[in-house]
């Protein structure tokens, strides 16, 4: 069993209706804070799952996240709610709660999603963003290249092979082109496929598209949505993060990942944080 | 009053854990179904109402609404719940109730979303796409040239004044552009103003951008998120869909709305069902 699947491990709550229980070891921290996309894998999971043993499909097609505050290691409970079964989509909602300092449970993630048979709704492609042309992942920058007591904390990347395109890559040298656009190759380390639950994950999983816009530091999200369109192929997927509006303190972050053969197989917006550096010339 | 805000009205019920009551005419009819823009405005409103009467901010900044089955013109029940109140961002949640055949409520739309003051995290801007290049609106065709038999069930296009840029309106005369692409103006018809509470509206009122795609059928959404990033400017609203994504019988689709002085004021993206029309040569 890979890392990322012992973490979306849920066991059912017993005297619950339905509660489910994981556990986040401090691997998934980034910072303090243990990363959002794995919280969305996790509530997607028990999403889908809800929605099976109620007689319904069980991939997450769609899904949106609204953060609440921020999680820390250890126990995770996962409520979900079976909003509608239907023939071929149905709805889901799941809060994502961990015990607060006296105990009574804080809510870190509520999410809607759509669940249906991903593998009967993406086919035939009829029109699809191309993948960007980069360097082969051989020839892109691993993440684990930038300095020590930059990559320590964020502690997902010892469980990411992460490459940078080079042509983007500006920001770990001080000099981002400014464009708003970060593009690269991505993978667990231990070797495991990307599949359906993982996509959230990656989704979520590239450093902020703000440090090409030399804006380094906390990118909170408030919002995230997302859409999985096809079961991915083995290997290496390519990340492509871009930003087209950026204001009052606010980022919209977009993201699509390819798999290895080249199609779209998930694409997301979200709107965060941003501390925006102060203009050339500007006092 | 305007039409609008007569629909966006909202009438506590008394006995209720803060549920709202509001009713929705015929008018804002598509199809057999009440449009799902303005059951995104209500809820995005009643949203607003429950956080500020927690003493959080009034605005919806972002939102996203999970469409579970059709509703019908008359009374609707929103059921919001408050999950964090906070200084700068607070989250609620609401559901979209009508009564069913038998009398017990049946859900429309879950929505999530974020609250804030949108005014006081708008500016600066740093960027934003530029507004697309099209003649104004008194060169543009208005939707009333469509056929009758085609508009005439569009009951929410007699309360807007919505012009389409020439450049995209092939579609009305059997040769769309296959570009993926609307652009155009819109308003209300009878002089209200556009605001935070009608944009939700806006994002979700022009035409599919399937139609540029020639399918010219229904086009369901599954899921709607929208961010609200300015208070607009009173006058029109410049409107632009795209869409990138069509596999599998679904549709991304994503719109911007700019204001009367060019400021980005809103954008969408939604994943709906879309039945394309066989490929020239197919069987």
């Amino acid at each position: 069993m890979s890392e990322f699947d012992d973490a979306l491990a849920l066991a059912a709550i017993e005297g619950t209706d339905g509660e489910m229980a994981a556990v986040l070891g401090e691997g998934w921290l980034v910072g303090a804070a243990i990363n959002g996309g794995v919280l969305m894998a996790l509530g997607a999971r028990a999403m889908g799952e809800a929605v099976s043993a109620a007689g319904g499909a069980r991939d997450v097609l769609a899904f949106s996240a609204y953060f609440l505050s921020a999680a820390g290691p250890g126990p995770v409970v996962l409520a979900p709610e079976v909003l509608r079964v239907g023939r071929t989509f149905s709805t889901a909602q799941v809060s994502i709660r961990q015990p607060g300092p006296d105990g009574e449970p804080l809510e870190r993630v509520r999410m809607l999603g759509t669940v249906a048979d991903v593998g009967a709704v993406s086919d035939p492609v009829h029109r699809q963003p191309v993948a960007p042309e980069m360097p082969p992942p051989e020839d892109c920058l691993p993440a684990t290249l930038a300095p020590r007591e930059i990559i320590d904390p964020i502690r997902i990347m010892r469980r990411l092979d992460l490459r940078i395109d080079p042509a983007t890559a500006g920001f770990g040298v001080g000099v981002p082109t400014g464009v708003g656009e970060l593009r690269g190759w991505i993978r667990f380390v231990d070797g495991r496929d990307p599949d359906l639950l993982s996509l959230p994950f990656f989704l979520d999983a590239f450093p902020p598209v703000a440090f090409d816009l030399g804006a380094m530091g906390w990118a909170p999200t408030i919002e995230f949505s997302g859409h999985l369109r096809a079961v991915p192929a083995p290997g290496w997927l390519r990340v492509r993060l871009t930003t087209t509006t950026v204001s009052g303190g606010l980022l919209e972050e977009d993201c699509v990942l390819w798999d290895s053969t080249g199609r779209v197989v998930a694409q997301s917006r979200q709107l965060a944080g941003v501390r925006m550096p102060a203009a050339p010339g500007a006092a």
